[in-house]
């Protein structure tokens, strides 16, 4: 029916997390009328984004210099160190702009049924930065699945002989959140972990 | 916080129809992981897609060649004339597999309040074309809304005079709906339960 040249953007398209075949031609058919403001421009932007931004050697943050911004950053913690799963985790941390310190990117979670064990994780890397950076604390920020609980108890079994503080991220209510929504997990953390107001 | 190359084709991303800020983020991160399988390979799709197809000069479809592959396919027939808004509608009747004429691509619907009248869809064109092609019946096929409406009744009576039947899809297009998100069913219904309008 179509091009081939269509019909392999669609294809390429579709790969991407959040478009199916239909949306994948939508988008297509949207570039082709912007093709100098849109289709091109994000040609250029695809190619110079895979040739220019490559994972940090010291943190696996994604960033165009080696290291990355935020290990390059002297006004951040370096004795403080987040350990996410991914980089949009790193990111969301960034987004709210409430963390100083450093991070460490695992690349996933344990999961040993998928052959994703400590090696793949570089769980020694993170332990060989914890003492090299003398690092004070590591705080475990994944998600509260059973990946990620998993993950975060394995991490504070190896992290426990050095010596340094070991947190994960306090679970309960989400701003914003009501609760007749929460399941009972959320609930039954969010009551455990209550706080004094008065 | 990341390298200006992804800020730039997250921010591009994010013009695609379907993609908000989020999306376009974690689809530039799946790409970043999938180099050399994924976003290379769809920077050089877009330049190509960009570069090869453009809308044919008879029916307003895009492809590759000039005139585009229905228009130049023997087998169909052109004195039926299947009139859609956008390229987007062609495929989906493509896709469905139930049309063997040709089609006209208006390119959107009359709409005074935004400029857009008869100049702007090629009414002339339409008109000239059912003329040279001694086209025997021109098939309406626009969206059941008000807009799509408006432009049927339009076109109907300007066509009139032509002597050639005129008429539009039967109203198995669900009122609001768009063509392009049609199942095949609906389509073929529609088409078949089309009614004469001149």
């Amino acid at each position: 029916m179509a091009a081939v040249e269509i019909d392999r953007l669609v294809r390429l398209l579709s790969r991407l997390p959040g478009l199916g075949p239909r949306s994948a031609q939508r988008a297509a058919l949207a570039m082709l009328k912007r093709r100098d403001t849109l289709m091109l421009p994000l040609a250029d932007a695809l190619r110079a984004c895979a040739e220019a931004v490559h994972p940090c050697s010291r943190c696996g943050n994604l960033d165009s210099t080696d290291p990355c911004g935020v290990c390059r950053d002297p006004q951040r913690d370096a004795r403080t160190l987040c350990v996410v799963a991914e980089v949009e985790d790193l990111w969301a941390m960034e987004r709210a702009g409430i963390f100083k310190g450093r991070y460490q990117v695992l690349g996933g979670t344990l999961r040993a049924l998928d052959g994703i064990g400590p090696d793949e994780l570089g769980v020694d890397r993170l332990l060989g930065r914890v003492r090299e950076d003398e690092v004070r604390e590591v705080i475990l920020a994944l998600g509260a699945t059973v990946d990620g609980q998993t993950t975060s108890h394995y991490l504070a079994e190896r992290l426990r002989p050095l010596g340094c503080t070991v947190s994960r991220l306090g679970h309960g209510v989400p701003i914003g959140g009501e609760l007749t929504y929460l399941d009972e997990g959320t609930l039954d953390a969010a009551l455990r972990s209550r706080q004094r107001v008065a």
